[in-house]
């Protein structure tokens, strides 16, 4: 645990955490434990579920991620206070292998201004937390929250009192994405050499990219003896976003010569984990982003095309099957049947049960009816569609448009709690005319409508689309997913979507979520 | 000029070369001339303008930037032969201050399987190129393709032949994005350090984001002693793109402490820059994008928004106005007049000319009659979308659609040639439909729907859409955009508007572009 010589370098996910903090990408239970068993499939080691005391959802979340974890290490985030750290123990102790996360502020700005605490205060709050949390927790992690802002004599002392009290992992975030990979490999090798107990505890990074350097920093962390990198899928989180995990893993795997570090990250699940987040999450990877993008495997010119062609290593250092990028091919239409479609899902890596099966199934067979050519894309779409939707006490059952450039009407039929109802409403356009129906028919006043974004999932014109929402009221929020051939029936699925999962999350307290 | 003792870095931007070899990313004359105003206006140093000698678009492109800049260098690349050489500077002649760069493959791979060339002819290529190239122009730079899979002394050899034939700038690509910072770091003082002529040359980087590390790469070369940086607005480029210009500018500002050097980027117009190559090339910036991403300045935890409340340091580095990024507000409505028009474009940095004026003024009218609150970003995409049309054949001009969860059903009546005519049509669904009445009134049975693309611009549910698609006809590529508040009509505008570029691209060879 303290052997910095090993060259295995721990994967901690905060995907669910610091990813979830990203304004517009809250998730719900359901979702938190889809994304928590790809993490498994894609080999963290550590997954921080989410910080227990912000809300009784957080709560749940990290509870139910800590009973589901075959595998993985379930950590909690909890402040410097006894109930935050008390509260992270009630969930995580469901896990197999738990892990509590606390964090104070180190640095003059953040003491002085956020804490209102000496450095005095600050060092006995670390020794009287961290101590609390050992005595609960064989398994616990402190933070030194904007670490790379902090005065370094003082930080060296916080980090002995934190080993001293029982904490076995240290992480030095870079919470403002301020460091350049010199000046954060010069903070671990410094606090490594000065800190008298530092053999004793697991070195870790916690990169921000707001000047575009988290996956550089977070290597060369890794060179100056962390042995540890909190990081995310796609690199959501705050502002800029984190170190990306894939980013990290294959530049450790591609230029092994020079980096010779190795992680337990199962390469073919990255692009996977990839989708399922940016399906959840709504946020889609730009095609220009590494490893993940709709292009990084992409070549338009002429001149690398024929460098392909004669040999793909001239302008390809990995393979997009390496990252479990499969070719995207013509594959089902409709006259493919039942056996033929389970074996498709088993190929694109999912086993449904028999209700989602016929379900995921019927809707198949009526894509199949409506659109010519169905890709790999088409059938995630679906799928994910299906897994995606819980028990929903709202459903879309009849959509009819009239629109144009002249004003647009729409008549609505949903089932609410099991009952149809119908309304015809007016609007700017069909989406505006559409969800005036949705309010028509289930009124939330309070709710505001963030963000609504359509996206072709595949290129034609008879393609799928999906689309998301994202809905907020009081300081929660919750985003819908739908996808349909048309992207009107797509849009108000994602509506209602969103609306069942809002009326889900009332009874849950506004989040208040943390730093790192 | 060979004075690596200055802290001036020179931005060589390549937005309209390796950027618009992205694929779906190539650009028509008229928008090319837009982005250089713009690069202008940012303060890059030098335009890469485009690979000349690819086709007759490209030398046009070429030619009308070297025309157009009047304070940037316009650089073509062209390959080492006699007559790519000759078209770039035929092309750039026009500048005023003109530069040709060109390139061959240095490493034994490209050398080997690409160019069919042995290191001796290689030598011997470089020779004669370049001094060809410098007796046509002063400004000369040579790459070394693959430089950082090339053998060290074999490198070396060839840039110390490059600037004995006269060239000025030396350029070492990452050209797979394979390097580390360090290994790019030391490569360049490798180079500088054993090439007896080096000191005769500005040594330049070029750095793809494969493995995430693009930007990181970038800057250790400039502190190993490179003064030049290519690089693209947003990052795009080949597969996973380009190091981003705005990061490497934004790094080096924020963090002089440790990278003291600075460039001639007017960091305020970061903002403008980054949302105009966004909405030409239609490639989303992803939110968690550094610097010019949706979330880059926006903080959701309760920690967090608490901290920025006491004080905005402590969780940021550098302001939204540093980089013109002013916050939305809610600015104009229905009864904003004339007046108040042209002083919210001044503001947001938009000069129209009196008819492109008065055409954007009535498009904002209707667009306050049919929308509640008009943001800034409605009227970028109103103004953009009035900018950027051309002087096209064919024009929507009636779009009426009935769609559901029934079949699709459109009737559309385009003005083609100032002829109006109207087709009715089915699919399924309403895109579907509405496209198919495009192609039954336009005929274009070779081009291909690539992608489509709908976004919309502001959060509510009567926002502006704005949708983007993507044809291809015979290796040549068109993207049109489309801004409505009914996403039909904004899609079937952003269909005609590819329709006519694809027309005016119709003369044009398919693009053979290139390496770097």
């Amino acid at each position: 645990m303290t052997d910095r010589t090993t060259d295995t370098v721990l994967i901690f996910d905060t995907t669910l955490r610091d990813g979830e903090q990203s304004p517009g990408c809250s998730m719900n239970l359901e979702e938190k434990l889809q994304v928590a068993a790809q993490l498994e499939a894609l080999g963290v080691d550590i997954i921080e579920a989410g910080f227990a005391i912000a809300s009784p959802g957080d709560f749940e979340a990290v509870s139910e991620v800590s009973r589901q974890c075959e595998r993985a290490t379930v950590a909690s985030l909890a402040r410097a206070a006894n109930a935050d750290i008390e509260r992270a123990w009630e969930a995580v102790r469901h896990a197999r292998r738990p892990r509590i996360h606390t964090f104070i502020a180190t640095s003059p700005l953040h003491m002085k201004v956020k804490l209102n605490k000496t450095p005095e205060e600050t060092i006995a709050a670390i020794e009287r937390t961290v101590a609390l949390a050992r005595s609960l927790c064989p398994d616990v992690e402190w933070s030194a929250e904007d670490a790379t802002r902090s005065e370094p004599d003082f930080l060296c002392r916080a980090v002995e009192t934190a080993i001293r009290a029982g904490a076995r992992t240290i992480n030095l975030p870079d919470t403002v994405g301020y460091a350049t990979p010199e000046t954060y490999a010069a903070m671990f090798r410094d606090v490594i050499a000065r800190v008298p107990n530092a053999d004793q505890a697991v070195f870790s990074t916690h990169c921000h990219n707001d000047l575009g350097l988290g996956v550089a920093n977070t290597l060369a962390a890794i060179a100056a003896g962390a042995r540890q990198v909190e990081s995310t899928i796609n690199g959501i989180g705050e502002r800029a976003g984190n170190a990306a995990i894939e980013e990290i893993a294959m530049a450790m795997k591609v230029r092994h010569d020079v980096m010779p570090f190795r992680t337990n990250i199962v390469a073919t699940e990255i692009t996977r984990a990839s989708r399922l987040v940016s399906g959840i999450t709504g946020f889609q990877v730009q095609p220009n982003k590494a490893i993940v993008g709709a292009n990084a495997f992409a070549h338009e010119s002429g001149i690398h095309q024929d460098g392909m062609l004669k040999d793909s290593s001239t302008y390809e250092i990995m393979t997009p099957e390496s990252v479990g990028l499969t070719k995207s091919s013509l594959v089902m239409g409709k006259h493919s049947g039942r056996a033929a479609f389970r074996q498709k899902l088993e190929e694109l890596g999912y086993e449904l049960g028999d209700n989602a099966f016929q379900d995921a199934f019927a809707r198949f067979k009526e894509l199949a009816d409506a659109k010519k050519a169905i890709f790999d894309e088409d059938i995630l779409a679906l799928v994910d569609d299906e897994v995606l939707r819980g028990h929903d006490r709202i459903q879309v059952e009849e959509v009819e448009i009239h629109c144009g450039t002249g004003p647009a009407r729409a008549i609505l039929t949903l089932s609410i709690d099991g009952v149809s109802q119908t309304a015809t409403t007016r609007g700017t356009g069909p989406i505006d005319a559409l969800f005036a129906a949705v309010r028509a028919l289930v009124p939330h006043a309070d709710a505001a409508l963030e963000r609504y974004e359509v996206h072709a999932v595949t290129g034609g014109t008879d393609a799928q689309a999906e689309t998301s929402v994202l809905l907020s009221e009081a300081g929660r929020t919750a985003r819908g997913r739908g996808a349909h051939h048309d992207t009107l029936v797509a849009g108000v699925r994602a509506y209602v979507n969103a609306l069942n999962k809002l009326m889900v999350k009332r009874g849950r307290a506004p989040v208040e979520a943390a730093a790192g």
